[in-house]
């Protein structure tokens, strides 16, 4: 594998290609690699994208990274797919991708399915990451179909997080989940030629004026009474950032510019008063503990007799035990000499 | 906390609301009495119930647990929000329950919010329902809002997972998400008397024959070709639960008992060949990784010195050394015998 590093530094697809693969396999030797290329990362700036299906989000990945190029920046799309492979949405994504988009060396492509947990998925996505930021892409766009927990595990990664809807998708209070809402640093309600638009992106700024402490106090102005107010502006004053709202028709090209703006006032914002620097310590800390925490779990099984859980499960079962004296047994049983 | 547990399993409500607050905020104590009553546990029946927002989920609960007092059983409610707190999903939910469901004394309802983790969470609502059901309660409840990877938490603990669906949520890709599907033994499609009803039913039956491999290779009939079944019906013969689609209007009460009989051949289906111990010892295996992971990285962290994880993120951060390094560091510190 750690041969395959200096390839990819000078632009070898094929290495690349196989670095991410080893990466989403988990090869051995991948490691080593890793550690190889950690030094060149750091670059590129990563943006994530996330949003149901139905929003239009693959054509407005297509659309912002068509956007990147005609500025002269290469871009990597990583498509993230943690639902069940038998939606088939990432494969699908590309595939409409790669009529637009292919052709063009400055763009690479690349899907990542599930595999295993959930745990498995976030680190493999946070490596991949590194292998396209040490191959040197200007925009690394990662894109993941919106299922809870898994947008969160992105935006750990993300620099910059667009959080896609669309008008029509139904109740407005299904398509915006409180949640979703809060890892959003830019808003996008696509396909803005659709009926619903106004309701859609009215829903999504009281959601807003609710949901963010800094607007919600700056909304309180007579005697502590909350004052709507008709249209919120973005703020990016003081270490306040209200995500903007952008209106896309992706498939018309309409709004991108506006979106890539909005991108790069983001981008902006955490260049200042050291919040880059910040927010780089706390995915490394989440990281870390993640990693942490998988490791030592692992060791902890590799080191248990074969039979051992079994028998406490059935202890568990039985009633014999409760799950909390269960615990402290495995915990016991934690060799003692296996950390280095 | 232990002096509570004799007068729970003699039905005292005042110590259940003691006990499920003292799991909600992991007050001191409770483990020991969770110990106490855990031998106590694994008589009443726990049905997870999961669906966005919008699909009448809290007024279905409500109608279900009204069916079975009308059959004499006692119900507790455990209402899980797994999303942000300025939703007020949950409460909301609470408001109307009470209305129709207040004075009962067969009838308990309950909830709880995040707090702190999503581990934390799926920890507390193991906890609130083995109290539920030391104090004696016939049906449990678990209702949660679909977000993701939190209802994959709550089949953990559930015997029987109901996932509600409603026509005219929008797009009906929006809708069914797979990863959803994959949990339901109970499919329900609420509010039954709208508009779109019929193709909501065929697009998740539609799902199922997809998904299900079991029933797609029974589908797969003439020379491996796919036949598509205009109705698929629930086959409960062999090892194989295909779930039935159950139409409901919950608000004029239509279609709960067709939803009571589901869940209750869902219930025998378990009781046959070993399936309910098999599932149970599941969950069990589940419960302890899950717990043995959090212990295992809580005590890591409690021996390390208050600077060293911020140490060990800076070098990570100026790639002087990569985060594989680092998480090796991190083990290496380890303590090595606080394991009891």
């Amino acid at each position: 594998m750690i041969e395959l590093v200096d390839p990819l530094r000078s632009g070898d697809r094929r290495a690349l290609a196989r670095l991410l693969t080893a990466v989403e396999n988990e090869r051995s030797g991948i490691d080593v690699a890793l550690a190889e290329l950690y030094p060149h990362t750091g670059h590129g700036w990563v943006i994530g994208l996330t949003g149901a299906p139905g929003t239009g989000k693959s054509s407005l990945v297509t659309e912002l990274a068509k956007a990147y190029r005609k500025q002269g920046e290469t871009v990597a799309i990583l498509a993230v797919d943690p639902t069940s492979p038998f939606t088939g949405g990432a494969i699908l994504g590309d595939r409409i991708r790669m009529r637009d988009l292919s052709g063009d060396k400055g763009v690479f492509i690349r899907s990542m399915a599930t595999r295993g947990s959930l745990g498995g998925l976030a680190r493999a996505t946070r490596d991949a990451i590194r292998v396209l930021d040490a191959a040197g892409f200007d925009r690394i766009l990662v894109e993941t179909v919106g299922a809870g927990q898994s947008e969160v595990d992105i935006v750990r990664a993300a620099y910059t997080t667009v959080v896609i809807e669309a008008p029509g998708l139904g109740d407005d209070v299904q398509a915006i989940k409180a949640g979703i809402l809060e890892i959003a640093d830019v808003l996008v309600v696509n396909k803005a030629d659709r009926p619903g638009v106004d309701s859609a992106v009215k829903a999504l700024r009281t959601m807003l004026e609710l949901g963010h402490p800094a607007s919600r106090e700056q909304l309180v102005t007579h005697h502590g009474k909350l004052v709507q107010s008709e249209s919120l502006q973005p703020q990016h004053s003081q270490d306040i950032w209200i995500p903007p709202v952008v209106r896309t028709v992706a498939t018309e090209g309409q709004g991108i510019d506006e979106l890539l703006a909005a991108i790069e006032d983001h981008r902006h914002f955490l260049a200042e008063a050291d919040r880059m620097k910040r927010l780089e310590a706390q995915h490394i800390q989440m990281e870390l503990v993640d990693r942490v925490r998988d490791a030592l779990v692992k060791q902890l099984f590799a080191g248990l007799p074969t039979s051992a859980l079994d028998d406490i499960v059935r202890q568990v079962q039985s009633r014999a035990i409760d799950p909390q004296t269960a615990v402290n047994h495995l915990l016991a049983f934690r060799p003692v000499d296996v950390a280095k």
